[in-house]
């Protein structure tokens, strides 16, 4: 089995780096980016990190066409000590290889997708600003590029990494938002493509986003595809309610994005002995614990924001307001716990952190058996 | 009110062009393509013809995470006389607003549009196959190509037309597919974007046509996302089935793609007073109407192939052959009418046709108030 390790090419002029404290989301990106082909029977290929810039591509590459196309996005935190950490990023790979098999995407190399990741991060490690509250933000993503109009599983694909810093993602912060329930369009269905992180289900919400916005709300609550009825996702985050006492949080059922940050909060929840449970909850049942005083809290979650308090739901003609449109306690330990790991101020009790900048030589294991008879 | 007109830059060295006969579909393009710029304020402008190229896009680019982006296709036939004509191209130009509006994609000019399309197959009408069966495949479509990672309508769009010399879409040509009836996985839900031409419905539908084709099927039927039960589309094309001498097709329900030849085959039919009906029609109807001996045809229709009568239907360990597998009487006749005007050889008593190269000289209209202000 032939191994392959990322060839570099630095970049000869340097951009100059946005102050901390004026980050915008996405908006900034550093001065280099990991690229890596896929060809078919070739597998994947050319692992480099270069230069940040344009990509070149053929008007008639499928992803433009047919959407084909699966992303991550992690993040990297500068610590107490100056270390840079990622926080949790071999699920985000993991994640990348569940949303690659049902997008048709062939699978990457787990162990050198988190070394690209890696070695991206170190080589520009100066754009991880240092800020209360910035970071850098990892975005990996793999696209179909090959120039053909047929409606088929590409031959061909791109994976990139491109690197921003970024402050926080809401501009209220950690202040609680409101969000308004959304009743006719829909996010995704089971059967659909609502548990993989790809394109079509961002595009799919853009039109009730627009909406609610002009409305004054942040976000749309989705409700499921075919009752609309219970409750699925927050936006872009996924989405937790305390009630009288217990936590609850949608099941995974197959239309809902498994987030890394909705695990971590479930974990930290049971560490500290908060009931917590998984399972199907329609916005009837929230409405009425609304009504009956034991809604107590309700909050999204999500790598940008981390930790999103709801203020205010609305709902068919109800405005419910939620801890008297506060942050709630354990939004609030939740928020500060997991952005203490992160920032090293906290204990790492989880080993949820990797470092980089630790040496370490791992090449790309070959995933097609066709490449040996090539060397 | 500013009005635009199209800049040509000609091409300076001209592709050889594929043998007639040797036509694969949407792998060759001719020497050049439509470009035009949207920018939030200045609206639509820098319209132009270039030499067919590849298009320089930030990784960053919303298309590759968010994958808000539309298409259209539509086909420019050699007629008997020599003329250059295209089928119904308004109507492709009217939908592709209808995607982007569900994409929350600005509207294009539809007079502009249309001219856009004229001016580039008159520009490369030598690439306009004439051998039976052969035509010019026009792909319009538009992509988000703002550089920006946070989860918005992009501020900056890229329309872009391509052309492709073709042959027949499907291997087998006017012969009966098998089809089989998907019931895991869903292709679109009432509230999301079935109705719309955009890369996310077409990803989503990868997996499922993957797994029928190793099993020996053309393509997936599909039922909807609510009940699993009622007919939606087949592949990517609309569907038919004669019953009992009436010709039903499922109702545009908000999750099936409104097709134009769906529509020219309706009204064929209603020309010729065979009974056409457009409403819901579940799976157990068509295999009940199987067992009783009623199901005399079934078709699917839509740009690329025209008509694809289905031979048999695999349906919940159903194996259903249609018409002893053969292209039944109705499928035949449509196949033949629509063809036939396509080509000139029957005359176009409906109007369809709109021939290229007749001088018109459309400039668009700024739908931007602000365009005023710049010029």
């Amino acid at each position: 089995m032939e191994e392959q390790s990322i060839r570099v090419e630095e970049s000869r002029s340097r951009k100059e780096k946005p102050n901390s404290d004026e980050l915008i989301f996405g908006r900034h990106f550093t001065d280099h980016m990991f690229v890596m082909d896929y060809t078919e029977g070739l597998g994947w290929h050319n692992a480099s990190i270069v230069p940040y810039q344009n990509l070149s591509i053929s008007p008639a590459a499928m992803v433009f066409h047919y959407g084909q196309s699966v992303f991550e996005g992690l993040k990297a935190f500068r610590g107490q000590n100056g270390d840079i950490q990622l926080f949790r990023p071999k699920k985000n790979v993991q994640r990348l290889n569940r949303s690659n098999e049902r997008l048709v995407i062939p699978p990457i190399d787990e162990d050198f997708g988190l070394e690209a990741i890696k070695r991206l991060v170190e080589m520009d490690k100066d754009w991880v600003p240092d800020a209360e509250g910035t970071s850098l933000y990892i975005r990996p993503f793999i696209i179909s590029n090959e120039p053909y109009l047929g409606v088929a599983p590409s031959h061909h694909f791109k994976f990139v990494i491109i690197l921003s810093p970024v402050g926080s993602y809401y501009k209220e912060g950690i202040d609680p938002v409101k969000i308004a329930v959304e009743n006719k369009y829909v996010r995704a269905v089971k059967g659909g493509t609502g548990e993989a992180k790809t394109g079509g289900n961002y595009a799919s919400a853009l039109k009730a986003q627009e909406i609610v916005e002009k409305e004054g709300y942040s976000q749309v609550l989705w409700l499921d595809g075919v009752e609309k009825k219970y409750i699925e996702e927050v936006g872009s985050m996924n989405v937790f309610f305390k009630i009288n006492g217990e936590v609850v949080t949608p099941v995974l059922n197959g239309s809902i994005l498994s987030g890394i940050t909705r695990d971590s909060v479930i974990q930290l929840l049971k560490h500290w002995d908060v009931p917590v449970s998984e399972r199907r909850i329609s916005m009837e049942e929230v409405y009425e614990a609304h009504q009956n005083g034991t809604l107590e809290e309700a909050f999204g979650s999500g790598t940008a924001a981390v930790i999103s308090p709801i203020g205010e739901l609305y709902w068919e003609g109800h405005h419910l307001t939620i801890n008297n449109g506060k942050t709630g306690e354990i939004s609030k330990k939740v928020y500060d716990t997991i952005t203490g790991i992160q920032y090293g101020k906290i204990e790492d009790s989880f080993n949820w952190l990797v470092k980089v900048g630790k040496k370490t030589e791992v090449k790309q294991k070959s995933l097609k058996k066709s490449i040996t008879s090539l060397s």
